[in-house]
């Protein structure tokens, strides 16, 4: 650190990305990438024409991209957000919608924590369920009667509450007084909330925004995204990602769909920060990637069967797993420590990812890639479970 | 602007990137991009691989890059930073080195006053000299006696000064207090300091960030760089873009150079913030554009050499022109207010960049592109002016 480092910024502890060890070539189960290339599309846009216009600034108001993602989820155009990332786009969500704090459970995107601590918002950490999954009750705040109790016994001359507006009036919890975040399927339990949940949510904390990451959606149930409510809740804002189902890591484009007047503040904080965020290259095949429906429908069906292959083959080796509805499993056995485990599959040119939280630690988060992926992946826990290989009969 | 926004940004006012208008095909000589596509490298780099490997993260690290740029600046790689194009480098430094405010000249690039509303960073806008130099002495404080007027007069055993150090009683400035940043070449004047001024500064603000932003060094003369400065100052930082002289404005990469605890703090911010900040295909593509010095080399000489041919036409044409030590330049006429100037030349095809500070508003900024585009340009502002071709006979 310099001697002219930002006192705010001193304490900071950086995110810690997923590894990628150059010592020898590895399957890469650890950062939840897609195993198949981005679609044909895709492939075909990045050409000679659309390097030679790199010359050129990308579109500061990113209008193609922002027209195919507004086609795509059926929104208006001013519902969309783009950024460099859904990481940046969560950024720019703490810094607009933050200000009284955020409250996300205590196992979740661990990039949650960082990023308020770089914005300096106060975090409220709620545990999970025994069984992992997110404890709705601690994000409703207290029950209100039905009149609701926030609610004057003055009354108005038309007999209505003094100081109570009938929206108030018809919700049924208080809020908890702060921003909430939820990943949704969360990782890396890989659990996902109902919409129902998720509409209770938003409806008891109508004075703060709630924020639904939903990097993995789309290995979930159909019809299970909260885009269905955006037009609903004018505090909801629902972030996605190219990175995963759409097979464009490397390239960084996020986005998020919500509230017009959401949607305009993050482009307040993004046009004073870096109006050019989106390159060239990326956008155009975003657009092309979104263009494609059946190559991202058969990828994501491939991803759903190859999940519930591999996990009903860890379930034969022992292995507890949870019920993922993303392109990752999170695993343990009372055979091998989950950092044991860990350890001895990196040996055998195998990654995974292993978190020391010690409530998650005898766990690993196993990407689900290629079959062949998952084959190789089961031979070697196999192996070192000394099962007989299991596959064959299964 | 949404109820939920936060307060602290309420009042912000986004940067105005230069207009994109999309009714017909101007020639774009508003946004300082370059005439000549990326390195033939470049263009091999944009290819089928890279757009399947896209399925993968980029490296968070940077590492292939910074090698690279470590190589072509001859520092080490820990003195290197990349980010999302410079304005994202720019904004960091901010975040990071600037708690006891910036000072900066009143005409410059207007994103600077932006970025330091976003992270409520005080400003301190010094005007330039008449003639539109940056005036040095602004940035320096007070002068100091030989023995350094901040030292105690008590002496210690060995005859030093108590609490003085041997380094600041050589100081001869007492220095402004705050970090500074300048562009240089200036924007949008053209005008650059030189090393000996940009030393005068580091050397009286020791114990502030300098911030010297040289977008557009590769079009001044040869040697003015500060990054031969970095290893003398280590409150140095000097910030560079592949947008201009690189040709790649629109995959958005920018770095900057300075002492290593300087960029140890930029990648705290950045590994909290956005830690896969540049895209895959961008990366490769950088590499490949510092490989090629000998393109690098001729775009820049054309580029002077547009330059001195506009110059010269233009003041043939009545106009005064700044010496320009960039790919742009500024230049008015008595003959024609510069709004005037502007508008007329949008309506024939041609976009200029017109500021509206009354300063400078007599003024236009003019991109220095292709020979032919000068040419159309000329012919242009010529027939405005009613005058005959003075191209031919020049």
């Amino acid at each position: 650190m310099s001697k002219f480092f930002n006192s705010i910024y001193k304490g900071l502890t950086p995110y810690t990305p997923g590894e990628q060890p150059q010592d020898k070539k590895y399957i890469k189960l650890n950062t939840n990438e897609s195993p198949f290339p981005p679609a044909p599309g895709v492939i075909s846009a990045v050409n000679d024409r659309e390097a030679a216009d790199l010359r050129l600034y990308s579109d500061p108001e990113l209008k193609p991209l922002k027209a195919q993602l507004a086609e795509t989820f059926s929104v208006n155009k001013d519902n969309v957000f783009i950024g460099n990332g859904s990481d940046e786009v969560l950024n720019y969500a703490f810094m607009a919608f933050c200000e009284d704090g955020i409250a996300f459970p205590d196992i979740t995107y661990s990039f949650y924590s960082v990023i308020a601590d770089l914005n300096q918002v106060e975090t409220e950490i709620k545990p999970l369920n025994k069984d992992f999954t997110v404890d709705i009750s601690a994000y409703l705040g207290e029950q209100l009667t039905d009149e609701g109790t926030e609610c004057s016994s003055e009354r108005n001359n038309d007999g209505s509450s003094v100081g109570c507006s009938d929206e108030k009036s018809e919700r049924r919890y208080k809020g908890i007084g702060r921003s909430i975040v939820i990943a949704n399927p969360n990782a890396p339990t890989g659990i996902r909330l109902s919409l129902e949940d998720i509409s209770k949510i938003c409806e008891a904390n109508r004075d703060h925004v709630v924020i639904i990451d939903e990097a993995y959606i789309d290995f979930a149930e159909e019809g299970s995204s909260a885009v269905a409510l955006i037009g609903k809740y004018e505090n909801l804002l629902v972030t996605q990602t190219f990175s995963k189902s759409r097979s464009m890591a490397g390239a960084r484009v996020g986005f998020a769909l919500g509230n017009e007047a959401l949607i305009q503040d993050l482009e307040t904080l993004r046009n004073s920060n870096n109006p050019y965020n989106v390159n060239r290259i990326s956008m155009k095949c975003a657009v092309e990637a979104l263009k494609d429906k059946g190559y991202f429908d058969l990828n994501c069906r491939k991803i759903k069967e190859n999940r519930a292959y591999t996990k009903k083959a860890l379930e034969g080796l022992g292995f507890r797993v949870l019920p993922s509805e993303t392109n990752f499993l999170f695993a343990e056995s009372n055979m091998i420590e989950g950092g044991e485990l860990y350890k001895a599959l990196k040996e055998r040119g195998i990654l995974v990812r292993h978190f020391s939280d010690s409530k998650i630690s005898n766990f690993n988060r196993i990407t689900v890639g290629s079959r062949e992926e998952m084959d190789a992946f089961l031979d070697q826990v196999s192996a070192l479970l000394d099962f007989p290989d299991l596959r064959c009969g299964s």
